[in-house]
């Protein structure tokens, strides 16, 4: 039996509940999320409650943070246009995207995609520069700077606004992966939860030492929030509730696997 | 707004429910997993509903399957033999990997390493070969042979139990992925539920056409069944409730990307 999460009695099983924020408001520079989020999920019935853990979606971060950047005004390098002819993007696309950069990982000429390693570590297409969800003409959203400070602020704001009230926030996005079709939601920003639940070395359901497991939680509790927030529909935030989250260390860090140990780049 | 999933009003915020079914026997082979995980449910007080989405982890679908070996009974080939040298593993369980794969993908000597693509097209370690939570010394579960036959399975199984009862099946795995740390859960089956999400050609929340993003929505809501499954807890099959899947064509397939289109081998 795992020390660390005690079987439920057979009458109590292991219960979670998702629950999707609606009725947000356009969010623009500024914005105080953590406020916004406690307002809107008070005034949908369900409040924000302690122990909950807050997914949000990069977007409205970005947003809340200036993230944006309007096309017309970035002037592409050399090197941008370069790749940019390689790969038929646009050049003030590509620009962004090598400044968010630490290094290229692969690009495919013929489709277009450039996959990249952002200065955060992640390792994504376009350096998770998005165009979709942005109001206005070829304006574009950058991932937050430092997206553990974003959720960290988030989630003092939540406690600020409800005294008492504690929760985990992870600030998610969609990324495609190798070998795989389809988008999931990855975490990027994580506060108040340690984002790796590690079984190695506590016994299996057989007594044998489980050797090789650890489980990116965070990233399968970004997957979650999706489910209810789902692209376009104006639900970016969801609430987690039930699940009994390890406060440990927290920050995107820990998932990130260092370029030394990766088989793939 | 999008078509297949309209904003619920302000006063009905989207919501799934996650319960962990616990309380189910050990499992053999021979059993009809279908009865036993309504009985389970129902003897916790959250009897199956139509609708419901069931997340079944592999290792009780290959039990029931019969599909575990007792390395003692493994003749490892040559080329087993020598990549068992090469990588430090044991020569019985590569010789199983190799039997399980049709194609090497990566190996790592130094950390004892094989990452194959498994008859079924998976990409994953060790074929997914298992050895934790299998009863006896030596003994491995290797996956389902064919995973979405084994979810259509117990679907059909739930329906005979629970006359008018339809629900969707997902058959889970914990694989690791590249460049994050940390372990998921993959839909390795998938019977009653469209696995993709098509967003492409739908208008964003500003009436911009998204022309990237298809979720998939299948390895997320395995990924939500892992968080209350857990490793070795005893609780192998998740509910979820709540979640408008698309019925649409079934099977694991659509979230399996074509060696010709993966930039990653």
């Amino acid at each position: 039996m795992n020390l660390q999460a005690p079987v439920p009695p057979a009458n109590r099983p292991p219960r979670i509940e998702v629950i999707g924020v609606t009725g947000m408001p356009e969010i623009t520079e500024g914005d105080r999320l953590g406020g916004m989020i406690v307002s809107a999920a008070e005034g949908q019935g369900t409040p924000v409650e302690t122990d909950d853990l807050l997914v949000v979606t990069q977007k409205i971060v970005s947003k809340a943070e200036g993230r944006t950047v309007d096309l017309d005004d970035v002037e592409p390098s050399e090197s941008a246009q370069k790749l940019a002819e390689e790969t038929g993007r646009d050049p003030r696309m590509v620009e962004l995207v090598l400044r968010e950069s630490r290094a290229i990982v692969k690009t495919d000429s013929r489709r277009g995609i450039i996959v990249t390693e952002t200065k955060h570590g992640f390792v994504c297409a376009n350096a998770g520069i998005d165009t979709s969800n942005v109001p206005g003409d070829g304006i574009v959203s950058l991932l937050p700077e430092r997206p553990d400070e974003s959720a960290a602020r988030i989630r003092e704001q939540v406690s600020e606004e409800l005294p008492g009230v504690t929760v985990a926030v992870i600030i998610s996005d969609t990324f495609g992966r190798p070998w795989r079709e389809g988008h999931v939601n990855f975490a990027i920003g994580v506060a108040g939860i340690n984002p790796i639940k590690d079984y190695r070395g506590t016994p299996d359901a057989y007594g044998e030492i489980l050797r090789v497991t650890s489980i990116a939680v965070a990233d399968e509790l970004a997957s979650v929030g999706e489910l209810v927030s789902a692209k376009a529909i104006g639900v970016p935030v969801a609430i987690v509730r039930g699940y009994g989250y390890e406060q440990g260390p927290d920050g995107v860090g820990a998932l990130l696997r260092h370029r030394s140990m990766d088989l793939f780049r």
